[in-house]
């Protein structure tokens, strides 16, 4: 939000709701749904697809999937009847993804990922990639906004402590903003749960939502920094590792 | 937003801009503006003001001054010309306020004041009467939401410990809701910050604003808890020690 003197900014917005408040224009944006879209999306990448479209609906995957693409989906975190594939990252790490390009649409990550179209670049985060992603932005010299894809434009914990974890990383090579409160806070909510963050996340909405659904071992690894060595980069709404473009 | 099923809820919205996520028909609002109108509100009623009323604009403010109100205002942080009163809660501890009824708005407490009409209930809160409120609140039995103002519609770290304090408060007596992350959130920012809350601030943009403005000793007042023995509650767009109505 303000002007660069020097170093690049690093910003936290902490649910997509809160998007239009940031100037992004000159921003890369690293959109983060932990849980489980971007987790996935870097799994993907990393065990061999070629490319994610992040598409909004149902009906548009169906498209997609009859030009030849697998089409992955969650809803309410759930798989979706008529799709190939889920949202759990364990789900991209089968040999049918290799090579192909796959239409992804999920809850609140491919949302996050198309509201901050207009902006100088979009990456996919999260703690999979977190080391090698940080290395790319600093590479970049660019302001970076961290958006936190939330649960339906709220608020949400997990994504806000990977927000913390790699602004933390980036802040010698970044400053913080006038707009720097919600950085702050995610970094010290990110340091306070750093040691056990299954158990922090424990009373936390969403982890209540999974373990209904029983995926607790999802949980587990996307919650396990530099599983992948990718960059998912999007260009022309397709997203493809950044060594791929 | 969840059904009450026991007890009721108690749920934090960090920004005025998430204020349309919450159903608050049937719940008290907790307006948060530590820094410093609801900090004010508070000392301006212990210390004899009859009432208080929020306006929105500093137009609307000379009107009730014709009316003979005391008025009050507070833009980007410093006192408006021809006003009787700022924003720092020791202005409202002169007695020139005693017995007066008093016309207040401020950058973001009054808005966030004015944003909640149509909730069941509407209450100022600052440390300065965290006890006397969270006891009262436990006695009303109804859900309550703590509305942090923030700064200009965006995330600040002030209002967050303030609503994590009084959440804290409140939990032996009420229960999250679904939507619970924000609030999980500002508990453990105020744990972690709570031995010396004005040294957890120092990089925050609003304590970077008031030290331009030289009032450090207001910042250190409004973090004091139980300064005051009022519960400021709004009726019919008026301010009054609850006790008064």
């Amino acid at each position: 939000m303000s002007e660069i003197v020097g170093k690049p900014v690093v910003e936290v917005c902490l649910t997509p709701a809160l998007f239009h408040q940031y100037n992004t224009k000159d921003s890369i944006v690293v959109a983060i749904d932990i849980l489980r879209a971007t987790s996935s999306i870097c799994v993907a990448l990393q065990y061999g697809a070629r490319s994610i479209v992040p598409v909004m609906t149902v009906e548009e995957s169906f498209q997609f999937k009859e030009k030849g693409f697998l089409i992955g989906a969650e809803r309410q975190g759930s798989m979706v009847e008529g799709f190939d594939l889920g949202n759990s990252p364990f789900s991209y790490m089968e040999d049918k993804i290799v090579g192909r390009d796959i239409a992804l649409t999920t809850t609140n990550g491919t949302k996050a990922i198309n509201i901050a179209k207009g902006s100088a670049g979009i990456v996919a985060g999260s703690f999979l990639n977190i080391d090698v992603l940080a290395a790319w932005l600093i590479q970049q010299n660019k302001n970076v906004l961290c958006l936190c894809a939330g649960w339906k434009n709220t608020f949400n914990l997990e994504d806000t402590l990977f927000a913390g974890a790699l602004t933390q990383k980036l802040i010698p090579h970044f400053q913080l903003s006038e707009h720097r409160d919600s950085a702050i806070a995610a970094i010290n909510l990110y340091n306070l749960a750093k040691h056990d963050m299954y158990d922090f996340l424990k009373d936390s909405s969403h982890r209540a939502r999974l373990e209904r659904l029983k995926i607790d071992e999802d949980v587990l690894y996307c919650l396990t920094p530099n599983q992948t060595l990718v960059v998912p980069v999007l260009k022309d709404g397709v997203l493809k590792k950044h060594s791929d473009w």
